[in-house]
């Protein structure tokens, strides 16, 4: 017997967690709010539809960045293929590109274990956890996403905006809390400033709603797809795929076997 | 030069169709607004935006479909690969699952490339074309998806609803018109009724509304992610995809080479 | 029942093709005879084995190609798997690029259907199909791949070997013959010289050997996942995937929304 | 500048690793020996040939697993896309399955660290390195990959055949040493024989011929693609990917969401 709670139908209804398609969700909840239901299993509050929508936007595109240059060029050799293009770009979003907020939701997550479900924990203790992690990571030479930028030294406005979102919604918690601290005294150890950036209040902010580190994954390769979409249908009626290789051709040397 | 007009940007701006990502964007338009703009390079107008939203809504799953099987025995035996266990299912939509709105639509398309841009044909035109085109597709033995329900001969409730909505919001136009006409000549060529399903009145409204037919298909790829995602998530807390290997190995017999 | 012949077997015993892997496969033959025995059957003979080798080792690498640059970008994004870098490599093998061996073989076969298994056509025959043809792709103004060199207007040196090839190993029929005069009769209706390059002879070697189109793309299919791994191998080592995104973002505008 | 050592090439001349395809490669050297070149940069010898092609062949088929359901399922939905199929396949050989000769031999390259390019280690070295790493492994919970099988508790007759190909060609060596020691270690720590097994011969043949774990890998993906495309052929002429779809919405039960 093959469970899934997901959803299932016949010829004539679908469900998806036991609402009628057609009946109950088309026309009477947009995207996001069904999406959330697919995936959780239960409509999203106001807060949380306005953080899936943030995240969505966010991720839809960042200019010719590696997983376009991968759809357009695919959709080059394979024009009569729009789901093989778009899939080949989403390929690319992987543990170093568009997968970095996972990547640093874990890190809070395994940092903070100690405290999950129970009281909660004092701006000290929350230091404490943070120099410790910050110690066993660069011990171990692991970089840690979410902190950091080249030009917002004094703090990333993303970051800014997305506390006092965070702050005016009412769900500014332990995770948000503990990421100022990681700021902290990530700084101290490496000596200058290392602001929480997008990506790692993204994060917290994620944790601190109760959603997984793979949940923020997955809205980055939702929203994703619609940029892909948008790529392939400019390189059909303006295409750059051939230039692209030729670019790269002409800038290559093979050099000796 | 390689010439894109949907976005860019450097390491702290980052643009979609001249607009700025953080200051005018997020927070301030949701996902499928933005995705109109980057997609199509405008914000959808209230009818577009509920369009959208239902075609996304509709598309995100259909239970133990091909493609939701594809994701799950694919991340059972890559777990470490959200990205690759989403693609594989996505690849699925093609031409003859989940791609069958935008062949309703080229259909459609076709028939009526003579009306396109002039004044409003008339029912017996419309009329004419219809037999025209289903007389093309019925010499060549080509399938017209959009036509035929097995259970509601007399009409989809979904296609009378996506017509409703489409008078309410005042977009019922030629493509509606020519799809119910196909209808009727094609019920009279095949001696059984063929009412407008739900795939044929999306493809109509897709194109009363300015929409080309591929836009359909990428809605419906933007939509399934969703789902997929869900069924991925589910294979990791449930896991059926080592209960379909079995199943299928089970029922195989391998016969002689 | 799902019926498949290519293989099946059990924690102790894998067979393909009603041959034990172990037993009767593994060291006694090698790659291109198994790859025979399960996409045709049976095993090769040596002038198929020949051509067969051949098709791999021509289909393995050519350069910076789109496919490779796919690869290499979406390993930049997500160095954790290797399968998700060929596959977005494997995807841009459509009609385009990497497919036209298919796409040459097709056009032949369909010219020479009136002519399957009967008697051996005589060359004046060959001449008024391959005429008929022509005439109709032009009026369809449908390219014929496998016809035209941009250098070697007199006679393509590949295409060359592959008609010695094919008389000293006893199968030069009546595809090449056809071939030979559509190259003829092409040259006639565009006023200068179209040669059989590499591509319209591998296609009609192909067909000369009674494989099917689809058989040549999966031979290339094949043997360029040999290539992506070689490009996956050295993007790793030598990492130029994030060259190719700065020349690209360097090279582009943004222009107008 | 980007640099590849591939390959390259114009319209006239295409490279590989500085050799020229058409004058040197191909009809002179089986895909075996340019899939090497490609990748190692350099030829195999009569041994390296021989295992790289009984690996290619081990790698082709194993019946109906997820891989080739995939395979199916996508070509079901998208029959245009022979190349989507096989990459829909492909992306399942991840860490679970048809990536443990890589997991295995990575197992033995990190213990046996210590003595890269040193001496030859003795027997009793090798076992200390084997219970030391044995210990960390199951402190840690972390299954070995390449050792036990289900009925052959005393010897896996494709490890012993292995072991007699390796001593017969003169490259039995410190991994194969090692892993027939590990398997002494490992029987010992669980308590019931844990024989050497065809993956973990696998693994310590290629370390002893000098090759990475990931060259292992690579030779399972591009022999799987054989047997991808083997299922895909067969699909398109006996389809079973319906009976598949209706078989697991049989089985299901949709529960409560």
């Amino acid at each position: 017997m093959l469970k899934s709670h997901i959803g299932g139908g016949d010829a004539d209804h679908i469900k998806i967690r036991g609402l009628d398609l057609v009946e109950d969700l088309v026309d009477k909840h947009d995207f996001v709010e069904v999406l959330c239901l697919a995936i959780l299993g239960h409509f999203p509050d106001q807060r949380m539809k306005r953080l899936i929508n943030n995240s969505l936007v966010t991720s839809i595109d960042h200019g010719l960045t590696p997983s376009a240059l991968s759809t357009r060029l695919t959709l080059h050799g394979a024009p009569e293929s729009l789901q093989g293009a778009v899939a080949a770009g989403l390929l690319g979003a992987g543990s170093r590109f568009l997968g970095t907020v996972e990547v640093s939701a874990r890190f809070m997550q395994d940092a903070m274990s100690g405290f999950e479900g129970g009281v909660e924990p004092s701006d000290a203790q929350l230091r404490q956890l943070a120099d410790e992690a910050v110690a066993r990571s660069r011990a171990a030479r692991r970089k840690i996403p979410g902190f950091g930028h080249p030009i917002h030294v004094q703090g990333d406005p993303r970051a800014l905006r997305a506390q006092r979102i965070a702050e005016d919604e009412g769900y500014f918690g332990r995770y948000f809390r503990f990421a100022l601290q990681v700021s902290q005294s990530l700084s101290a150890s490496v000596g200058r400033p290392m602001p929480l950036n997008a990506t790692g209040a993204k994060a917290a902010v994620l944790l601190d709603l109760g959603l997984s580190p793979e949940f923020g994954k997955a809205l980055t390769l939702i929203g994703r797809v619609a940029g892909l979409v948008a790529h392939a249908f400019e390189e059909r009626s303006r295409p750059i795929g051939q230039d692209i290789w030729n670019m790269a051709v002409a800038a290559s040397e093979g050099g000796e076997p």
